[in-house]
């Protein structure tokens, strides 16, 4: 009864919901970069004005020596209902290039079925839809079937740096039966999909000096090795011809797949020429031999260059040698490869690379390690029935070879089972212009958060 | 007595060229950025306006597609004597980095026995004390021993695009018994050098595209090929573990130096550890193996990456698989190779080396092709007697590694000898912060030009 009230609430309301999504949308909160620190806080104080409107009993934000972290709580259910602890993040990508955007990344646009903003899809949009779901109990006039905690930070997109610390210090406040996120896509357009593992991440920047200035290259080529030339060859020198990383010990603790795992990550429906399409390379990588792109993308662990810098770029030519070079570089990880460990295995190789011509200094920005959650759990069964009635089909279990620091601080140090439903599509142009959140998934999200909090209440 | 009077009213005049000097060296007439172009007119202008004021018969811009060609010419000495050209430019290299600068670029500083301004030495204090010491013979009183032409492009940092048909167009008004450039270094602080060839220039650019738009590289990364690991694979490939350039042809038509080239070359004074303490790099590179360090940078040709685009090389971390990612490259070229056939091994070696994931495609840039220059020629004779005068120190001939197109145009279509007689130090910075002219050199170099022009005119 409660349930089919919030429905319909959650229903008549959805203008309302997509107008507050647009409020929300239209804040930058870029995490990355300091000039948007004032934004960063409008939107953490957008998410408790939000949480205090709807009547939860509490709502703050937390400073940290970073950008602070949103925590709001409704715990009246009763002592008898289970807790559910929500994570989100209200921080987005950086938006360059930004002349590929077909419509201002912070001025939400709906063209088609979707609306386009940055953080449309990760994570704003998803995580609106557990704020939406609390409310249509209450605007009801009932109430949620489960305690709520709701657990928002402002830095996942720079590598959670505050959060370990803070749910550490935080974690009688943030005890709770089960953990949810919605911050994942589905492997296809019409098959739910819950993310049972993420990939872990080290990424680290190699500063390489050469001489102590520029240097024309026509007077020094020849005698001053070239610092560009230095990190493209120790770049290339990270891949061998089987597509495979060349880092000593890399693979060493990378849990092996079993036979019944292969067979199932293999029965996932999915078409490579879809995929190509999709991203518009005129053909997929063949990445490390001996693996398929599912297995590629999700369980085995891969090394990618992000930016190399240094020298000039600029429109035309200029003939110079430059003093130095940067190459930002990060890996994803897989279980039971550890982040500190994997940095640690990087920044030595790359020191036994580096010439005796250049001074090589290595540098680490974000380190998250990998999880993997059990499956058949009364929770991910709880979010099973919860999808397929939300939006009528039957979901599939994946590993997403994406990274959420806060799966592993929560499943693996506090023993909490987390619910990755995520509602995001394969095209959603995550870290990329044109992000965008299709606006059936954000309605059915709701209802499916709905149903997700009465099933784990065991009220259906 | 021309001679001396004109010596003297340059040595009495010091502080009026220093004035002019740092008037000229105030213009920012970058050549290689648009947003340069009314101080490249200004740079222009403020030759024409000197030479006129010096009493040249003639002084004007040439338009061109690009950058304006100064041309000035005062032809009153009459038909017996030799006609000089004087080659120089007044664009300058773009100033980045410019928090590497110690006093900005534009703004002529005095420090110790140095002006710093960039385009001190490349090429505008080097070309001015050409006007000076033609100025010294009427300012004295008198008038130069030979007739004057003066040929000053805006583009020689950009390859000198248009100055060869505009060579071709007024092989005419430029007819000459011999021209002469001060854009060149001396190989040590105590050996005044005469450059007797250059090496010429094929600057290209590499563009590869992968995925349609940026992609998170946890979702793709195994999936889709990195344009920047592409990059530096292809960059890493184009030299081999013995310092070779691989591309296959390019060193077909290199000419091997004569023994006795390589025991003269072996004979300039220069010493390895005071270049390396110069330019600061931990160690020099060898190069390409089986040549010493003064062949690498003068006889050999050589492959330098100048920059790297794509992705992201901001402050902090972006995890993003770029959708495309550049490579500037520029090769210096020696006798016989040809830029056009250079350039074109090149791209079919690029084009080779791409994997079918990304589309390429190479762009040119400036090209030069290189030359030699015959040393046993009375004007190579009187540039020696010259610079003995001048400096009090005997010359050394070199082969420069630096590009200047002109050379090549002169000498090998128009069939003029040249003389490269340079007054720049190995130090001065060149495209690089700091750029800076010896004081000692700028006021010597100008009594230098004086006794150079007398001995041309044999009046000595």
């Amino acid at each position: 009864m409660k349930t089919k009230s919030a429905l319909a609430f959650a229903e008549a309301h959805r203008n309302e919901n997509l107008d507050r999504l647009i409020s929300f949308l239209s804040i930058p909160s870029i995490s990355t970069s300091p000039e948007y620190q004032p934004d960063i806080e409008r939107a953490a104080n957008w998410l408790v004005a939000q949480m205090k409107a709807m009547g939860f009993n509490r709502a703050r934000t937390f400073r940290t020596p970073g950008h602070p972290i949103v925590y709001g709580e409704w715990t009246k259910a009763g002592k008898d209902a289970p807790t559910l602890l929500v994570y989100g993040h209200y921080d987005v990508q950086p938006t360059d290039p930004d002349d590929e955007w077909l419509s201002p990344p912070f001025k939400p646009t709906i063209r088609g079925e979707n609306i386009y903003a940055r953080g449309a899809s990760d994570d704003k949009g998803q995580l609106y839809t557990h704020l939406a779901a609390a409310e249509a109990f209450f605007g009801a006039g009932s109430q949620p079937p489960v305690n709520l905690k709701f657990l928002i930070e402002g830095e996942e997109e720079t590598g959670s740096t505050n959060l370990g610390p803070f749910v550490e210090e935080h974690a009688e406040m943030l005890r709770c039966d089960v953990a949810a996120i919605s911050d994942t896509e589905w492997v296809n357009p019409a098959t739910p999909t819950i993310v049972y593992g993420v990939r872990g991440l080290a990424y680290l920047e190699i500063e390489i000096r050469g001489p102590k200035s520029d240097l024309h290259s026509g007077l020094y080529g020849g005698a001053v090795h070239n610092p560009l030339q230095v990190a493209a060859e120790m770049l290339a020198a990270l891949h061998d011809e089987q597509g495979r990383v060349t880092i000593p010990g890399f693979y060493d603790k990378v849990r092996l797949l079993s036979d019944e795992e292969r067979a199932e990550l293999a029965r996932v429906p999915f078409d490579e020429e879809e995929l190509r399409a999709e991203v518009g390379a005129p053909a997929l990588w063949e990445g490390e031999k001996g693996y398929t792109l599912l297995e590629r993308t999700s369980v085995r662990p891969t090394l990618e260059i992000h930016g190399i810098g240094g020298g000039f770029t600029g429109a035309g030519s200029k003939t110079v040698i430059p003093a130095w070079a940067t190459a930002k570089v990060s890996m994803r990880l897989v279980p039971d490869q550890k982040a500190a460990e994997i940095a640690d295995l990087f920044t030595e190789n790359i020191h036994r690379l580096a010439p005796p011509t250049v001074r090589v200094t290595v540098r680490r920005y974000g380190m998250a390690d990998p999880a993997v959650i059990e499956r058949d759990t009364p929770p991910m069964q709880a979010a099973v029935r919860a999808l397929r009635r939300g939006f009528d089909a039957e979901p599939v279990f994946v590993r997403s070879g994406g990274t959420i620091p806060i799966v592993t601080m929560l499943n693996e140090e506090l023993n909490v089972p987390v619910v990755m439903m995520g509602f995001g599509l394969p095209d959603d142009n995550l870290h990329a212009p044109n992000e965008k959140l299709n606006l059936d998934h954000f309605y059915r999200g709701i209802s499916t958060v709905i149903h997700f909090m009465t099933e784990l209440a065991g009220q259906s």
